[in-house]
């Protein structure tokens, strides 16, 4: 059965009502406009939209569920970035009248397993008609304690970079499976002071320069310290892109004591130190005897 | 100049410096997350995503500008008939690699047009690429007062209708350029103990009947006192849609009051009493003489 003997309304109809919903939720989707409580306390408000894309984000023939669930992880994985707790979800879903109900289905099993695993609220569902791509576009609010939040553009000359887990070949089968790294930012601004913080969704290669450029400092890898995962050459480690995995500077005072914390916490997660963080320099790119280029900020 | 020739990223690097952010912004569009204030007082937090597609909300002829300011206007159309205050909007373009940079800069001066009549802040831009037609998604988040929020659910039996403006002939011209009621809706909220209230997006005749399925109601409509567009004809008033005129039900106690105040405060703006909420009845749908549906809640 296809979208168009269903009618987007009727599907969402059905859908919407097995969302479960937090507690200061007060409306949810199939009203005009979601309402819910505000939480308590000296908090931000945290906003941030992504979406995915048939054949750009995802193949045509991806199971559903992973589609799902890589639309809602992703704009978390900018959560986590900024240490911020997400609440509450919003869900466009643009997709031809060709296109199955069950897959549409399994859509939102894969976005309702994304929001559980967080206790994430969707409060908002849309449906248009395209003759395209099926686009889904999810947008996240949620709230970040003042003393907490973390942008790319605190990084200080001399702080330490460390990234977490491993890198390179998520392009493979981890970009529809990846778990926002949410539960341990949240810990390290618990018990650190972090500096700066961004997750890596476009590859080191693209994002720490990113966060070199925001803080106005430069930055040196130390190549052969990389975490690879396994089969993962250092080019693909640098330059792939979805790992969606956290990137941050700390004070090197603090490195080895959070060094040791973060085995005890996350024995089964690598943390590992990467390089530093320099004055901007005029030093250009170099290409290093292997034919990788040691890359540092360029001028 | 096409996108594929500028980069998405660069271009957006262009644009999103230039959005005018209110002063509750701490960290707009360009960080992983944007950070703002919370607003203080007893508030409940608003969400609303909506989407406009190519070909489907828009012919791809039309000017750019006003497809900007239609697809920051729709979701503030349900602000206003949630009675909510908007403060700030996440936007994500998905466009082919072959749309002209100019046609996405003239975009978003349509949405920062519309963002800027209500004191909105644009807080998030993304971008991605798509060999289809070209969506634009955008969210709004804002709040409303506990004591004024509205939805669909409230109206009661006896309840007098009333919509704003003139309904019919949107689709030629209108729904491209229209002002969402938000003034109106705030100024009915803090006067007037108004029981239910919605937008009309899809038409009367199919957004009436939710109204009254959501408060558990029926209703009747007298179609002589339908207040038409010029040249509009009355069933096009009933099922063109796209009028984002505003459908409220208030009590018969305080119709004249409204109505007197009404054109005091607005007296450019019509106001019209087009019918009452009933008991549910089992009265199907009747046929005018002149072949239009006198249309009741069907049983």
């Amino acid at each position: 059965m296809k979208l168009r003997d269903v009618g987007e309304d009727k599907l969402l109809d059905q859908l919407l009502p097995h969302l479960r919903l937090g507690k200061t939720v007060v409306a949810g989707a199939g009203d005009d406009c979601a309402v819910t409580k505000m939480f308590p306390g000296r908090n931000f408000l945290v906003l941030k939209t992504d979406c995915i894309v048939e054949g750009v984000h995802f193949l045509s023939g991806a199971n559903p569920v992973d589609v799902g669930w890589k639309a809602m992880m992703r704009p978390l994985s900018d959560f986590a970035a900024t240490s911020a707790v997400p609440q509450f979800a919003l869900v466009t879903l643009i997709a031809s009248k060709e296109t199955e109900v069950e897959w549409v289905r399994k859509l939102y099993r894969g976005l309702r397993r994304a929001a559980k695993r967080f206790k994430i609220s969707i409060v908002g569902g849309e449906m248009s008609g395209t003759p395209g791509p099926i686009a889904i576009s999810v947008s996240i609010v949620g709230f970040v304690e003042k003393g907490r939040w973390l942008s790319r553009r605190g990084g200080k000359v001399g702080d330490d970079l460390f990234v977490t887990g491993r890198l390179g070949g998520a392009v493979k089968q981890k970009h529809l499976q990846f778990i926002p790294r949410i539960v341990e930012s949240r810990w390290l601004t618990k018990s650190f002071a972090i500096h700066a913080m961004m997750d890596l969704s476009d590859g080191l290669g693209v994002d720490l320069p990113r966060l070199a450029r925001a803080s106005n400092v430069g930055f040196k890898i130390e190549m052969e310290s990389l975490p690879l995962s396994r089969g993962a050459k250092v080019d693909s480690a640098i330059s792939e892109g979805e790992d969606y995995e956290l990137l941050f500077a700390i004070s090197p005072r603090h490195s080895r004591r959070l060094q040791r914390a973060w085995k005890r916490k996350f024995p089964k997660l690598a943390l590992t130190r990467i390089g530093q963080l320099h004055q901007r320099s005029n030093i250009k790119r170099q290409t290093l005897p292997g034919g990788y280029v040691h890359f540092q900020q360029p001028s």
